[in-house]
């Protein structure tokens, strides 16, 4: 059976350390967090991730979710597991004091957001939600909507959902069928059919918050016809007590590859009782606000579940004996030596470990831009944030998941055959991780979302100053030798992403496709890039607590180490990227649709 | 549900026009296979697969096989399915006329095997694996155990497993611990525990003939004190018929992440009777016989799942609609375009299609080379063939298993939601075709045993004759404009594969890890570079058809269209292997074993 250990050394060093909490007081609640406050929680965290999350792993992707009678019974145990998870405060963290929430910074939210991912990815989900639906209402419901559903939410008493996606229609939404019909007390009835909704029944909580999109009759076609609704399944009493069922149910529970301890609901909508929140047709600006959110949610699943896979890889790497050292006998005593000493096995353990923590720091990297654009008072500071967090937020989800996923499948490898059997748990990894390449937007409309949109929006300010950003702190640096080699890494990327741009912009015009036709690649040389710019970062922390004695000897190496790993091994790949980019889209477009079947 | 179609045209094209079985005529047995008999075998088994086992792929998958008082229940509607498969002769199509086969050559039964691998491949493992053990029954049987076993083994009626891992032991044979005792018959009592078995019992057959390594007493530690034992289920009377149980059975079945359908088993012997098959202490040597052509099945697994997740994929994209494409509406009175518009779809269709195309004729390549193994008179070109298909046989297994679960990752990724729910059936590609990079020697070891031993093998004999091979083809068709473009790829791929073969030599002297640490991309830069080298063949078919004015103009227009996208855009990776491969085994073996954990 896998096992974890939520790496809190690390975030610990990445958050002091390498961007320095220390030096954002100056964001709204940022002086209230100390060092020791951070430490604390972490610790507090993991202990909830290892102790009462991850022992229940396995037990929900065997037992998975039941439905009976419209109600959907969650695996042995996740009860109780939320019910900690919700008394220890965890799903407020980050929410507004005023609503019952602690305020905390979402960089700490998405570090402990890690940890959950890790030990247990379906159950994290089902909390993950609620907090994406308490964002969406705290930003666009009004106060009267705040007051009835933020502290239950906030509290964990209800949860919420986001129903997007219908059978005909997933990334295009303006295909939406769903329809709201208004009612006399300024409500609506919503009808419809909704598929693939996260934790859309349970029994964790009393009531579930629904986030709908829906078409208000008459309204235009498209994108531009969409409202959003908050449709409980419990309608609330003016004081505030559940009232009647309302007409919407879980039909179905869907059978899927992985995640089976989080329900997954087509929701039938049969005149429902719903409340319009933010403004009529601009439903889907609404939901971006959930979707950006929940992106780098997801990108912390990619991340997450190569984590736990690399640990269990490595557990396994050190005890199981096979063959030889190519070098001689490592263990000359021992029937054999431990596998770690094959350099392919090793390979495969320092990729994704150099990805790990290159992935930790861009997560936190995220978080604080987010926290700068919600906490700080300069309107440059938080421009800047937004324009750097806009341009990331894609790459973030498409890269983090597309390797986070590779890198469970390479650890799975290292077991040989055990890896496939079910009892030692790695295929849980692949089967889990897989999904967060598909939802909230597919990869490829992640990348598309990049090259189509975040590149040129401004004139293309956002990649500018990503560029701006890096050229200084290489220029800042550039004289300590002992850096040299990171900063080569990273200047290689650089240059590789500016190729790419370029040729982007002198042949996108001419032909959209030969952009569509790069975008996956490029959107994984950003990854690659601004992974380089993490551990040039990391470098400069080592150095530092290297010149002036401070932390563990053990651990400074150990960073160094896996940077010249990162740099050499993982780097070039943008040359092949930015290879095939250059090719544009001739050969990809080339075939009739016809011929794709006639082969 | 997916549906199947056995790509018999493409499988024509290459026997017929790329790989000119009529020029093989000189081998034994091959001037009895006309064009036509090839095409009505093809047609035969194609519908076999079609029609009768693919259907029966999900059933498989969910049902999967079930332990009931030590014998093992295969699921609903097998049994019939493989006495259609045994009625047809498929089981001995390749095996000899003297035990009751049809001497096909294997050039045939391997593009056969793609369509039943594809169809359903946990079906396919069961006349695999006596396929297997009919070859090592065949090589290194007494003419008694050949009479014996083989013709009831060829028809169908008895099945063949090989029985090699123990818990303790899969790679390293060495460890192996199951032990035989010799008897006063000549047989011996064989004890011991084998896991992972597949096929390891079933309801197919009346009797199961095990194959086993064991360890004689007495005999040496090690690899060299390993023998070969026929160990059948049922002891076999004088009279052929069938007499006792034997001293094992399926102790257990293994849960595991896929090919359900077919059963794997912990296999426990307890004072079994057994026939020593080939030398004492020369088990491994007997066993190789039926590894490499188990190779090249597994070969064929990773093309056959790659091949049946693409032609869903593509049929999902063009009946799919979602958006529009980049260069405007195709359907402008559809609500939306069919996905297959937006190039990022299409190039990873088009990545697969590419790649399912080059390793179909890597594959007939293949067989044709272990044809010309066992079929030709001429030592030296038997001599040739062996040094090649030695050479390619761990490039065959390491790289088309390793891209075609990624490609049905890719393929997966086509139907976004719906692709990870169960009812779609494209999760069961990816869980199947995972199983193939680790059995029959994960690909590690397979990169391994290129790089380790088939690269140095008679001075490095096997590669010198593949790089010759190469550059004659390469100088002959020079001339010809046309074919430039393909003759450019496959010659950057030889010189990015000779420079890595150049380090090597330069650099594992000094230190072997440093061949270990480039061992994955180096098969995989061979895998790509031999497929540019029957890519560039199949062109110089095309041009003499088109030429000639043969065939379909529209096929071998899509042909030309694949191998273009094939050399734009899959050749640039050998850049990058080239890289990593140059930057060594230092920063690979750098850290500390412990620090792969403290980290």
């Amino acid at each position: 059976m896998p096992t974890y250990n939520a790496p809190v050394n690390d975030t610990k060093f990445l958050l002091n350390s390498v961007f320095k909490l220390e030096n954002y007081s100056h964001l709204n609640g940022f002086d209230e967090v100390s060092e020791d406050l951070v430490e604390a929680i972490l610790e507090e965290g993991a202990k909830l991730a290892q102790e009462v999350l991850h022992p229940l792993n396995a037990v929900g992707d065997s037992q998975g979710c039941v439905l009976n009678d419209g109600q959907v019974k969650t695996p042995e145990g996740f009860i109780g597991a939320y019910n900690s998870f919700k008394e220890g405060g965890w799903i407020g963290m980050g929410c507004d004091p005023d609503y019952g929430g602690q305020g905390l910074p979402f960089t700490i939210t998405s570090a402990m957001n890690e940890f959950v991912s890790s030990a247990n990815m379906a159950f994290a989900m089902y909390p993950g939600l609620s907090q994406g639906a308490i964002a969406a209402i705290h930003t666009h419901g009004t106060d009267e909507q705040k007051q009835t559903y933020l502290p239950k939410m906030v509290e964990g008493e209800w949860s919420g959902t986001m129903n997007l996606t219908e059978p005909h229609c997933g990334t295009d939404l303006g295909l939406l069928k769903s329809k709201a019909v208004s009612a006399d007390n300024g409500s609506y009835k919503i009808s419809g059919t909704k598929i693939f909704i996260s934790a859309g029944d349970h029994d964790l909580t009393d009531n579930v918050i629904h986030l709908v999109l829906a078409r208000i009759e008459g309204a235009p076609e498209g994108v531009k016809g969409i409202s959003l609704f908050i449709v409980p399944k419990f309608l609330i009493n003016e004081d505030g007590s559940l009232g009647a069922r309302n007409g919407v149910e879980c039909a179905r529970l869907e059978e899927k590859m992985g995640i089976h301890g989080n329900s997954t609901c087509e929701m039938r909508y049969e005149e429902a009782t719903g409340y319009l929140i933010g403004e009529e047709n601009r439903g889907l600006n609404a939901m971006f606000v959930m979707m950006n959110e929940a992106r780098l949610g997801v990108a912390i699943q990619g991340l997450a579940q190569s984590e736990i896979a690399y640990q269990n890889a490595v557990s396994y790497a050190l005890d199981r004996r096979q063959g030889r050292a190519l070098t001689g006998a490592k263990e000359a005593d021992a029937p054999a030596d431990p596998i770690i000493v094959h350099p392919d096995i090793r390979k495969n353990l320092m990729r994704i470990k150099a990805f790990n923590e290159g992935g930790r720091a861009l997560i936190i990297w995220g978080g604080l831009l987010s926290d700068i654009i919600h906490r700080a008072e300069d309107e440059k500071e938080k421009q800047k944030a937004d324009d750097l967090l806009g341009l990331i937020t894609p790459v973030l989800k498409g890269y983090l998941t597309d390797v986070g996923f590779d890198n469970t499948v390479k650890a799975q490898q290292v077991y040989g055959g055990h890896g496939y059997i079910t009892e030692w748990g790695m295929d849980q990894f692949v089967r889990d991780s897989r999904i967060a390449m598909i939802y909230e937007g597919a990869n490829g409309i992640q990348a598309l979302d990049l090259v189509g949109r975040k590149l040129s929006r401004n004139g293309g300010r956002a990649i500018m100053t990503l560029f701006g950003d890096i050229d200084a702190f290489v220029k800042e640096h550039e004289g300590n030798e002992k850096l040299t080699p990171y900063l080569t890494g990273l200047k290689e990327g650089r240059k590789d992403l500016e190729a790419a741009t370029m040729w982007f912009m002198q042949n996108a015009m001419a032909n959209p496709d030969n952009a569509g036709a790069g975008s996956s690649d490029y959107m994984h040389m950003m990854g690659l890039t601004i992974m380089a710019y993490m551990w040039a970062q990391i470098m400069v922390a080592v150095q530092t607590d290297q010149d002036n004695g401070n932390g563990s000897a053990s651990f400074l190496d150990n960073k160094a180490k896996t940077a010249e790993f990162f740099m050499a091994h993982m780097m070039p790949d943008t040359k092949a990227q930015l290879a095939r980019i250059q090719q544009g889209a001739a050969a990809i477009m080339a075939l009739e649709a016809d011929q794709f079947v006639n082969g």
